[in-house]
């Protein structure tokens, strides 16, 4: 495509490697006897969702009510509102999941909010979130609250789901493996300690993408949930957890200024366009704010965006050749450090790298 | 107003601090003879530049040509457009700009920009911008392309401008005091490098909320550019720029989680509704992602975002009692690290404290 026909920052989708990354998510969970339930929180874009689920147009999980409400008017059923509910959302859950025909999904962790939801009138299944060791939100295993949550909600609880966030805190994966393992038994330890409560427990849902790809024995779980491996970014790839080829979004930006003296190059893509996320340097120190990029190989150049303001992101050039390869007025694509917050920086579309335009949604 | 009736997070602006930092400024330019300029880059909302003009519906500074395009259609005239023109741009000028009655005014830092520009049709004023010591964008007041981009542009060229972003590495008066002096210097050191070979030097523009409110001496200054004193932040508040309740942009958030046994607190505002900008902890450590404060009172209460995942703030408590004092679904608000970066979270609006909502943009 031509490139240099868009107007900057535009955030890029790379087809192929989406699709790549999708349907080596569909296979291993095929291949393990696991249902997806991809994490939509990344894109926001039903286009995305259809290719993430393989056409199935249900099971999603998303972050917002935003979300549930873009992908429920498409026709998706079977959504997952993974955040803590509380009772200034249940008006809004109740018009979303109206248009749903399979009703939709809540998460809580007390009981004060099981009772909230048993007396709202809302009818929709509810998972308990189960702490497995990031120290978020969720209840221990062995919380006593756990069966009195379960009793409470009675026909409306309808399983148990954990997330292990501090799968990124290694880049490790032999450490991933064995948070993987933490998660996948407090989950199911969580979910027997119910069943031997004469309730029935239908979910054990867990995810993350590091331990979804790395745990080695899925036994008693039976759906996990993940959503960056549809993209990758540099806090990805400096974990271990992807190859530099497989990150599938970038921003495109353009050159525009050249401070010779200072030795600072400037792009159109600064704190709104790649986010304040340095998360990636944990582990990749060189990752800086994102790599630059040939706009149409995608080949990293030896440059990053070494700091962002609000629009502006510089990079520190050594050599004065490195200005003239890079004129005033050229593009380049960056690898992003976070991918999730770099979509959310406000682009409400993505550009295909075919041309095409996918919708994304923003806000709450 | 009933903020118990609120879905969260919603991005809260009060009006009466909002209404006297905008007094503020324009007093103090009025009493120093400055047209001021107004950077609605923070805001992005027509009813803000109102109050930040004093009514006068001309005269802004913008951070996208989003922004100038929505100002223009509301009838705003002279808006910079203060980021560097590239001409992948230039059809969009175009458009916006043939809205305006006032012409526009862009902004460049090279010989090959203001050719681009001379060439282009447009027939918008330009600024070109000097490097007063930040090392982003501009050039040396004595660098020698300074004349021959002000003769190429011929009647277009329109003055110069300046941006002191260094003014926040400091949370000393003193230094920022020093760093005013170098702004306006450098700024009047290179309009009459300009004028000395015959050429009318009309504007000359600095600008930083620091540098505007400190400095000394404006002499040759035409116009002040300044936006986050509007709203004000924890940035501000650590660097001495303002007071804690001159803040008055907010994020309402619910607590949606208590993990008594990890001893976190969650609440419904994480990365995208405050921003990962830890830049307020350079001069405030305690600044964290923002602080807890009572929804009604703005009081803060002790206890600040302390990590955040894409929509879970995490915050740290150390005595059970203050879990009991924030039940799961009770409100907070939150005074944010920087400003510019939560009110970009895709809140698309804000909630005024008197119940009126005012429509602000995002994006590009």
């Amino acid at each position: 495509m031509e490139f240099n026909t868009l107007e900057t920052p535009a955030l890029m989708l790379d087809l192929d490697r989406l699709k790549a990354n999708a349907q080596r998510m569909l296979k291993h969970c095929m291949d393990n006897g696991l249902f997806l339930r991809p994490h939509l929180k990344t894109s926001k874009s039903i286009d995305v969702a259809n290719i993430a689920t393989g056409g199935r147009r249900r099971g999603l999980t998303v972050s917002t009510l935003a979300e549930a409400e873009h992908f429920a008017k498409a026709g998706y059923e079977d959504i997952l509102y993974a955040v803590g509910i509380t009772p200034n959302k249940f008006d809004r859950v109740q018009s979303i999941f109206d248009k749903t025909g399979e009703k939709s999904v809540l998460v809580l962790d007390s009981l004060e909010m099981a009772i909230a939801v048993a007396e709202s009138g809302l009818d929709n299944r509810v998972l308990v979130e189960i702490d497995c060791g990031e120290s978020r939100g969720g209840l221990s295993p062995d919380d006593p609250a756990l069966l009195l949550i379960a009793r409470r909600l009675g026909a409306q609880f309808d399983g148990i789901m954990s997330h292990a966030g501090h799968s990124y805190s290694t880049d490790q994966i032999a450490v991933v493996k064995e948070i993987a393992k933490a998660e996948i038994g407090a989950s199911v330890q969580a979910a027997n300690k119910i069943r031997a409560a004469g309730i029935p427990v239908s979910v054990v849902s867990i995810g993350s993408t590091p331990t979804v790809f790395y745990a080695d024995d899925f036994s008693g779980i039976t759906e996990v949930r993940a959503g960056i491996y549809l993209f990758n970014d540099l806090s990805q790839y400096g974990r271990n957890i992807c190859h530099l080829d497989d990150i599938a979004m970038t921003v495109l930006a353009t050159v525009i200024g050249h401070n010779r003296e200072a030795g600072v190059l400037t792009v159109d893509a600064g704190a709104l366009a790649m986010s304040k996320d340095i998360g990636a340097n944990n582990f990749l120190p060189e990752a800086k704010y994102g790599w630059l990029c040939d706009a149409h190989t995608l080949e990293p150049i030896g440059l990053a965006i070494d700091v962002v303001h609000q629009e502006h992101g510089s990079v520190k050039i050594d050599e004065p050749r490195k200005f003239d390869q890079l004129p005033i007025g050229s593009m380049v694509r960056i690898l992003p450090g976070h991918a999730c917050l770099t979509a959310a920086g406000g682009y409400g579309k993505f550009h295909l790298t075919n041309g095409k335009i996918w919708p994304r949604l923003d806000g709450w």
